[in-house]
Order: C-alpha cells, then sequence, then structure tokens
C-alpha cells in the first residue's frame, strides 16, 4: 500500500508511505516525538503523518535534505523522546495515541487532530462533556454561575471540560469537584507544568480524581498560539461548548467558534447588559451562534438527545381565577369584599345583568363568589 | 350599499348597515359612546359597528329588543355621550376616530381595533414608534436601562410608547422626557384620570408635550381586562416592543406575544440569570419570541430598513500584532525585552531558521522587531 503526498508547495513529493501498519509502540514514541518538533496544528506535519505514518515521517526527517522540511530540524537536534517520556513519568502522565480506548472521539473531527495527548489522572474511559470556558477577568456574578453549572452538571454525570485558566475555566472545575464528579482540564503547556502556577493545586486535583491533557510536550511553554489551539481540543472532544463571561474580544469565543464549526452545541448565559463580561456572550447570543441558556437544566436539555431532558417549563404558580372564561374573568374582577349588587356589577364588568348572574353562579360554585342577600361579594 | 351581519349566534340576523357613509361627527359621538358602551376588544359590538356603522349600531341597540344586546343595556341606560366630552374637554381631551390623521394606522391591524381614541397633548402625527416596556416590580437595573433606552430613542426622534405604570413604563417615559423626545402613554382608564395616582405629574408633563390616549370612556377604571386590552394597542401601535425585565409571569409577556402575533418586531433585554426580573426576557429570547438586545442601537438595528441603521459592530479595538500571519506571530510572540538568538527564536516557534528570518525581517518593517548585534527582541 501506498499514499503520494499531496503535491502542494511545501509536501515533499516522491515520498511514499510504507508498506504495513505503523507499529504499537514505535507509533506511540513517533507521535510522542512529533508533539514536540511540530507546533499544535501544523500543517506540513500533519500531512507528513497522514501520509507515512509517524514513524517513517520522523525517519525522513532525519534522512532527507528537503528545505520544506527546515522548520523541524531545529527542534530535531534536541530531540530526545526517552527524556521527555521520563519526565512524564515522573509526574504520572502517560501518551494517549488514536486508536486507543482513552482517545477522545471528538477530536478525530479536527482537520489536524493532536498527534498525541499526554495526559495524567485515572480517568480512562472517553470524555463524554460539555467545555465550559470562559473570562479569566470574571465578575463575581460570573464566577459563581461557572461553579454553580460545573456542580450541576457534574451532579448530572456529566464531564466537566476546560483550561484551567483563572475565572470562569477554574471555577467550572471546582463547582464539579465540589460535586464529586468527572472534570478534565486541557493544558496548553507541558504535562508537568502547572500553569497558571497559581492554579497548581486545582490541577493536581483534578489529576487525582478526573484527567488533565495536553497536547505539547513536556517542557514546552502555554504561548499564545498553544492556547488558542488548545482551544480546538476543548471545542471538540465535548458536545456542547459553555460561555460563561467573555469579553468582546475574547479566547473563548474562539472556542466557541471552533464548537459550531464543528457542528457542537455552542451556549452562552446572559449577564447585566452593563457588564463588559458579558458583552460577548450577549453578541454571541445576538448572531445566533449561541443558544442562551440559564442554569443547568437549560444546557442539559440543549445537549441531550431530544425529549429526554427537558427543562421544566418557565412558569409561575397559577393565580386564583386564570382559568376562568373572559366574561366571568370580568365579573370576579368587578367583585370586591364590599358587596355589590348585580346592576352595579354588570355596569362594572360591561355585561347583560342575565350574563352576571351565569357568571356569579359560575363562581360561586368554585368558591369565588358569595352571595349576602340581593349582593355579591368574593368568596 | 348594505353588508348582513354574519350569523353567528349572538350577532343580529336581519339588522343591515345604512345607506351611505356614516355621518362625521355623528360618527364621532357614536363612537364615543360604545368606548363606553362596550368594553375593549368586545366582539359583539365589534360586530354590530363594522356591519352598520357606530351611528346606526347605536340606533339599533335603543330600538330593539334582541336579548344578545342585553349586555349594552345597564350601561345604555345612563349614556350621557355629552357629560363624557364635557368631562374630556375640561382636561383638554379630543376624540380620535380611524380616518383622522393621527389615528395611529397600526391599530387597524387588531381584529377588534378600539372603537375611538381618547387623548391628550399636542402630537398629532401618527405614532410611529417603539413600546417600551417591562415589570412594575423591576431591579435598578432595568430601571436604569430603561431610561437609557428611553432617551436613546427618542434622541432619535423614535416616539418611546408605553403603559405610564410603576417600574419599567415610567423609567422609559422619563428617560423619552429627559432628551426632549416624543412619548405616548396609553392608559387602561378614562383620560381624565392619571393612573397610578402617584404618576399624575409624569402623565400631566406627557400630556402636555407628548400624548396621552385610551379606548375607554372617561371615569373608567383600570381594570385587570382592561389593562390587558391597553397592552394590544401598545403592541400594534409601534414598530416594535422592547420588553426590559419581565418576570415569568407578566403584561409585558403579554404584549409582546401581540405583538409577535401582529408581525412586530419583539425584543428583550437580558440580565444577570439570578434575577427573577429578567426571566421572563431571558424566556423569550431563550424560546425564539424575542430578541436580545442591549442598548439603543441594537434595538435601531432590529428595527431600521435593512441595511440603514446598522450597530456599531462589537469588536474590541485591534491589538499589535493582529493581522500578522500564524508563522509571523509565532515569532513575534518567541520575541521578548532581552534578545534571542535566531537559532533560539526557531526552536521556541518551532520553525526554520530561515522562516524565522523571514519573518524577522517583516517584523522589523512594520516596527514589532528589532536587531541587536545577531539577535533580537521586540521592538
Amino acid at each position: 500500500m501506498s499514499a503520494p503526498i499531496r503535491s502542494t508547495h511545501d509536501a515533499l513529493p516522491g515520498l511514499v508511505a510504507p508498506a504495513g501498519e505503523g507499529g504499537g509502540e514505535d507509533d506511540r514514541r513517533a507521535r510522542a516525538a512529533w508533539s514536540r518538533l511540530a507546533e499544535p496544528g501544523d500543517a506540513l506535519a500533519r500531512r507528513l503523518v497522514d501520509a507515512l505514518g509517524p514513524a517513517e515521517a520522523l525517519e525522513a526527517l532525519r534522512t532527507r535534505s528537503e528545505s520544506a522540511l527546515d522548520r523541524f530540524r531545529p527542534r530535531l537536534a534536541s530531540l530526545d523522546v526517552d527524556r521527555d517520556l521520563e519526565i512524564a513519568a515522573r509526574v504520572g502522565a502517560r501518551v494517549v495515541v488514536p486508536g486507543d480506548p482513552e482517545w477522545p472521539a471528538g477530536l478525530e473531527d479536527l482537520e489536524r487532530p493532536p498527534m498525541c495527548l499526554w495526559v495524567r489522572g485515572p480517568r480512562t474511559e472517553p470524555v463524554d462533556g460539555v467545555a465550559v470556558v470562559g473570562a479569566r477577568a470574571c465578575t463575581q456574578y460570573g464566577q459563581t454561575l461557572a461553579a454553580e453549572i460545573g456542580h450541576g452538571l457534574a451532579q448530572r454525570g456529566r464531564t466537566v471540560v476546560s483550561g484551567a485558566a483563572f475565572g470562569i475555566d477554574a471555577a467550572a472545575h471546582r463547582g464539579a469537584l465540589a460535586a464529586e464528579g468527572p472534570t478534565v482540564a486541557v493544558l496548553a503547556c507541558g504535562i508537568e507544568r502547572p500553569y497558571p502556577a497559581a492554579h497548581r493545586d486545582l490541577i493536581e486535583t483534578i489529576a487525582q480524581v478526573g484527567l488533565v491533557a495536553t497536547e505539547v510536550a513536556p517542557g514546552s511553554a502555554p504561548t499564545k498560539s498553544r492556547l488558542l489551539q488548545r482551544n480546538r481540543l476543548i471545542a471538540t472532544m465535548t458536545e456542547a461548548t459553555l460561555v460563561v463571561e467573555a469579553g468582546l474580544r475574547s479566547g473563548s469565543r474562539h472556542t466557541a467558534g471552533v464548537a459550531a464549526d464543528h457542528h457542537r452545541v455552542v451556549l452562552a448565559t446572559p449577564g447585566p447588559v452593563t457588564s463588559r463580561a458579558s458583552a460577548g456572550c450577549h453578541e454571541m447570543i445576538r448572531s445566533g451562534l449561541a443558544a442562551l441558556v440559564t442554569d443547568t437544566s437549560d444546557v442539559l436539555e440543549m445537549i441531550a438527545p431530544v425529549g429526554t431532558e427537558l427543562a421544566a417549563p418557565r412558569s409561575a404558580p397559577d393565580r386564583v381565577g386564570d382559568d376562568l372564561d373572559p366574561g366571568t374573568r370580568r365579573v370576579f374582577d368587578a367583585l370586591t369584599r364590599p358587596t355589590r349588587s348585580v346592576d352595579h356589577l354588570a355596569r362594572i364588568a360591561g355585561l347583560g345583568e342575565r350574563e352576571v348572574r351565569a357568571a356569579l353562579g359560575r363562581l360561586q360554585l368554585r368558591g369565588l363568589a358569595a352571595r349576602r342577600g340581593d349582593e355579591w361579594c368574593r368568596g
């Protein structure tokens, strides 16, 4: 079997895929190597790996001199997969690759899925969850809301996926942890690095009971472009992305856009129009990108198979007399504590006396009107 | 010309419309009479008036004995149109009827439009405005928002129509008045009555500079059913209904429903999900009844002819480097204040040295990178 690489300007014409299947542990090591050599989402690396398999692509890099491959050479020189695996092992991390039972199936919807995931934590079943993301510079309102929804989703057995960032992300994780529910933190840096550093304990706790994952090799710093690429993982390894507070310009909005592009459900919570932290959410709702939700029930209703998780209808309790026909209602409204004559009620209600008497009869039956001699009052 | 009445159970078979046109002042007086005899939206009165004209229908009421007409008799006995007109004249009110230049055209979309309007105030052109309504039990947030949007709409020459009620209604009127802009209060009681009484001054001010209108005759009290019927006037005499705060069960929601039924634009402002006063708005947005708006610009964009009132795009100012291609961006992100070698930058950015040099050249041209000997730093 051979699969020629697409001949775009930076592809490598002439390279063909190896015969047979890529090997198990070789494949895993090679993917680990690629996660160091190539930046997340790198198009050329993805094409090479797709065409040749990870191990052969790595071998090609070592043996061929095409200038298109130059971008990988600076890192190739210092590549040491054993050292990376050792650093990972020291924090109890493992490398997960496509085909492993715990590989999140949703990632395969990406044009350029990660080469592998470096993960820590006991959670090994495929992630089936909801992304809860939002502003780092959030308000107390947003923080409370994210924690409540994170808590509610976890209570209902949903995995809360987020980025362990300050603000909304951390609140969502903490809500899920408080419910002793599953939560997954996807990082933009090496698996052994707690980032942000102030969240060392939070990330450690998530690693104890849930899962911490990243697509970049140990030692990698969380650069801006890696943070953006990280968002695509959060958006596609989940069924839905909920944005709780986001400014007009925010990473969360980017995550929501990726989720929408991949046909995931996109949700946002509203807030005061005076709050800049809600402006991005309002804009997403206004533009139709996101649906408005106000609590866990709303979220579940939006992601559950149709009919299985209907949020309780939003309605206030019925008031006395709500179900009366309009004429009877008018008579009921005309009744007071002091009694009134039928004639008087007829003028007030704008009805004939016969109609008023009939209505009074109906009201009396229901205990809503009472007769005092020739006059009537509220029952 | 004759138009037979539809023979429904409570219509009057046999009555036919008079020859010729209904007379000008007779028509006006007869409509004034009907506004006392029949409750707003009364179906039988509407059929009679549609079939016979207001004056002939009144005559029929006086001369015929069908029991279907009984509902009007209690009030017919005490009917005194001259007295009603005199009470109205005392507060400077006039009777406006269909065909008058100031009759709001939108009312004709109603199945049962008012017989006439009792109005006070200098505003005589047809109302062309926006209804701003909401909870009586509103929050300070809602009150401020309604006042701001009322102010903004009035500044842009839009008439702010509301119900002069406590809470959102009053705030919207006051916002418009503060902008010295047009505002219309539609009441559910007689034109000479300030209701609520605490809004005597507000209603008086609106009557001085805008318009106060009602479809019920002088002396009428604001009953619940009249308040509901009043809502249909607010909803249809305007292009759009904006709900600023509403509980799950509210008159504003009713107004919004009527507006939607008559193909008007329905809008709602969001608020904190923890605020019961916003729950109705969120539900309207969630269900698709209302579109989310956050300020005057949003409202104008939703009601203006397409393309003429685009709200300014919601976006934060560009940040340095936003427009860079991804590779150049990665090099830019890798640059720091202390200088770094090209080799170092290549490893950080995950690019070949040649690509890094090319990116540095582009960045240098834009002043975003600077060379110090063999090394580079931020420009």
